[in-house]
């Protein structure tokens, strides 16, 4: 598919800045924002046009991307600040031409997400929330996975610039189900990596050998990708976070974040998440241990029986 | 292998039983025991001999091979009744020969499996733990998984026996090990289960579609083998207890006495296993609330939401 | 104090319409509105007049006091419905008279408290949140406690009218401070009732008699308000829910609610509450097993072995 | 009553020597045993004989009384070590007179002190379990809680010695009851104080002041012994651990301990303890972070917002 397109790119963080590089190595024309002067810096010397502002960056676009931190800057990006707060500021939403589809591959609550696509449609314009997981790596080598909400026929407009960045492409369902599925993954994730951590540490303060015991587990009903693609035991694999003190990964805050959101959507539909809501905690005491920005496999630390 | 040997074998429940059966196709002479006359009767016809006792059985045995419920009935069996019970029964340690291997395949606490080991080895008698999984259905196949601890000297006599009941055969240490392993693997089926049916049960209870979830959670970062191979929300899979009202398979109260062995370990070896003990719990209210006897994948019924 | 203020209330449910009776009899001037008419005949009867809506209600009074069940039917009277809802329906605050107090008795998310507190300030309203403790038998008694949030100057223009309706009041702090405080009050009332009807079912699965068990931890340091005044084991205290089948008091989906706001309140300022989350899921699971109407103390059941 | 008693007292740890002191003040006359000399000075210079061994110290005693660490402790003092352990030494059940009463004052495992007490009367010996509370100042003063389990007519013969060295005597049923009452009152204990942790930090990270929020609960149905009593938040009381670094008290391991033992006794009744599970669990992740010496009420710091 050769035709390029217009691409309005607002937030060119850690995750967003490689994606913004794969979509002008295919050949896609991007007027960027973020309002890091600094984070501008690469996507501007790869050839994107940098905009004083995120309404100017979207005048003219026919795809608009988000890739931002959290439900309130995703929020105030298209919707504008709230009502009552010190300084009022217009949503995008006015900004973006009839025909353009939005894009938001930002990880936040399904309802924010279904807020702004409701008010999107009450402009004529189309939505996605299209939430991303692989990680900075996977953002880099353009093998992202997408999880997209919205119509099936908005997704197959957007599909061709989602594979410019991402390998996989999953439809989950309809505005906000994109988030809703990766929420649920990223709890289950959670929930895998620190039990089989606690089992991992059982073993061992029992006299077993970790990798012995992955072994056995990997071959039987304990099996997951916590255990076979990212063991949290030093010494067990290689190339995975434990062989190098847990640096680089998927942080501790924001998993963390991400068992907060997963709270979210079981309050908001009155859900049951025992598990799911003391790893939250559990992520969040490792926090305040000072492992926020280690990779969340070091969980691990947590159950580990220390010299004494 | 061709050789035959004379195997004791004690315990012909519904493991025991189909266990024996594969041991008398591959050309052994079994003296089998069991306290209820009626589980002995299908292995007297397909010719084993019954002995009166278990002492009786164990006397010119080379393999002595016991499947009992719990760590109480193993203890009983090789080191009598407790000092101090009304009715004293020697174990039978003292009736096997000296030549003869012991293999304990019952999931029993790895501290009784090491005092059972040295109580044997100051008899000079050679001891391994070798628990099993595959459930009644593997048994019947002759493809379990045996998880063995002890000296790999003893692993390697015992290994054409258990070659004729089961595939897999792990050597996970010394003695105990095999119970360890067997524990923790299970503290993580247990969680990972629960998980996935957290999961599930939240995104539905936000709209999504659970066969949909299934299977972007299944090619993504929370795969593991509950919701891969033994998914436990009915409709998604066929040929697992979810699509036939959660009969056959693992029981909840199976899954609530491993649990149970994890805690126990966790309290003698100081360990910290926060998810395994909530798991432990939450099986427990799911068999007070009457599901006991149901397939543990049943816990999906504590985290659903209904009519309500 | 002689004075009869001019108060409207809103709201006039099983709470609402005792503290409104209270206030008649003390004296004030009532002018009240609840969307169900049904609500509004004994208050009539007791002299109140019947507004056609609750922005007539407000227009000529001194106290604005709301009594509703949740967040969102706040937030709806005070500052309207949301941006984007089908029906647009404004806020009363643009009908209330500069001179007067507003008086929100609901109990809700102090961010919502907040929001709507600003909002009056910047109309130059003054507003207190003081959510209430004591239940209906409270109301009726006009013995309710009041925690409230707002400026020491606000609570004392409201302190004739709240002890009109109640015996204690609390200062915790400036908005929302009153919602914050009684939702941490409630998130551990929810741990002390579940933790002692646990300590009450493990002594007595141990066999030990739930009476002397009771009145050994009540002289201990395991003494609380759930184990002296509300004991949750049937047999062990008269005239609390437990000894007449778990009917009336505080019910299991009202403690559910609360710990969904203490819930709200730990993500909202990144707190950790390992034991409160675990107490929102055993009420959430209590509730869905069929006993969300009955009082809380039933959280007992959910720990007690049956006939098995 | 002014008769005197032969009393063997084994174990003059941190706890028995101030217990044995208070013996000696009331006239009774002592024969003393532990494996440490030094910590059998302090008691000698008051007048206490001191024994070679644990066996010559109860041979003329009236009274036997033991205080030790931990179940394998008294079972060792009593029955002597396990079969098959390396060096076999007998219990001393065997030299205590038949008219001679055991009081052990030891927190331990109920089923190790039902296992004791049978064997003691299978000799035709009585025995008292009677665990205590109080602290190291509850045994100096001579004001300790004692929870006892045995007969009633054992316990009157024990009642003027116990009166010796406390102030409440309470009978909670037969042989091991003490130990399960104290087991249950100890694990709600450890829930109340980090619930009512919980519930400050909670609004604490919300604004609130930690003294107003106290004052409040204290007032209302979150009144509990810790937070009234011996408050975790550092500026709410004076003289309790919290106001002096959490040095001091009941320490964090010991409370470890405990729930440790509310868990054994909930694996051997089929109790269910989400809470009391989660407690242990806890206490062991702070006692990681290092704090296993503090007093416990430190569980606090698990739950605060750093400066983060």
């Amino acid at each position: 598919m050769s035709s390029s397109s217009k691409i309005a790119f607002i937030g060119l963080g850690n995750m967003g800045a490689p994606m913004a590089l794969n979509l002008l190595r295919a050949g896609h024309q991007l007027s960027v924002y973020d309002l890091s002067a600094s984070a501008l810096q690469v996507v501007r010397e790869a050839g994107a046009s940098i905009a004083d502002s995120a309404a100017a960056a979207v005048q003219v676009a026919d795809i608009v991307i988000s890739m931002l931190p959290a439900s309130r800057h995703v929020e105030q990006l298209y919707l504008g600040s709230a009502v009552g707060s010190s300084t009022e500021v217009p949503g995008i939403l006015g900004q973006i031409a009839a025909h353009a589809l939005i894009i938001d591959c930002s990880t936040i609550a399904a309802l924010t997400s279904q807020k702004i696509a409701l008010a999107a449609q009450a402009r004529g314009l189309a939505m996605l929330d299209a939430p991303v997981s692989g990680g900075t790596l996977g953002a880099a080598a353009g093998t992202l996975t997408f999880i997209v909400g919205g119509s099936a026929r908005d997704l197959e407009r957007a599909r061709p610039v989602l594979a410019a960045m991402g390998k996989n492409i999953f439809h989950a369902g309809g505005n906000g189900a994109g988030q809703t599925a990766k929420i649920c993954n990223n709890m289950l994730l959670g929930i895998l990596m620190a039990g089989t951590a606690e089992a991992l540490a059982l073993g061992v303060a029992n006299g077993l050998d970790p990798k012995v015991l992955s072994d056995i587990m990997s071959k039987s009903s304990g099996r997951n990708w916590a255990l076979e693609q990212y063991n949290p035991y030093p010494g067990v694999m290689e190339n995975v976070p434990a062989a190098r003190g847990y640096s680089g990964g998927f942080g501790v805050d924001l998993m963390y974040k991400d068992l907060g959101l997963a709270t979210e959507a079981a309050l908001s539909a009155q859900a049951t998440i025992p598990l799911g809501e003391l790893a939250r905690n559990l992520y969040a005491m490792h926090s305040k241990n000072g492992a926020g920005a280690e990779d969340f496999s070091s969980i691990l630390k947590l159950f580990q029986n220390t010299s004494k």
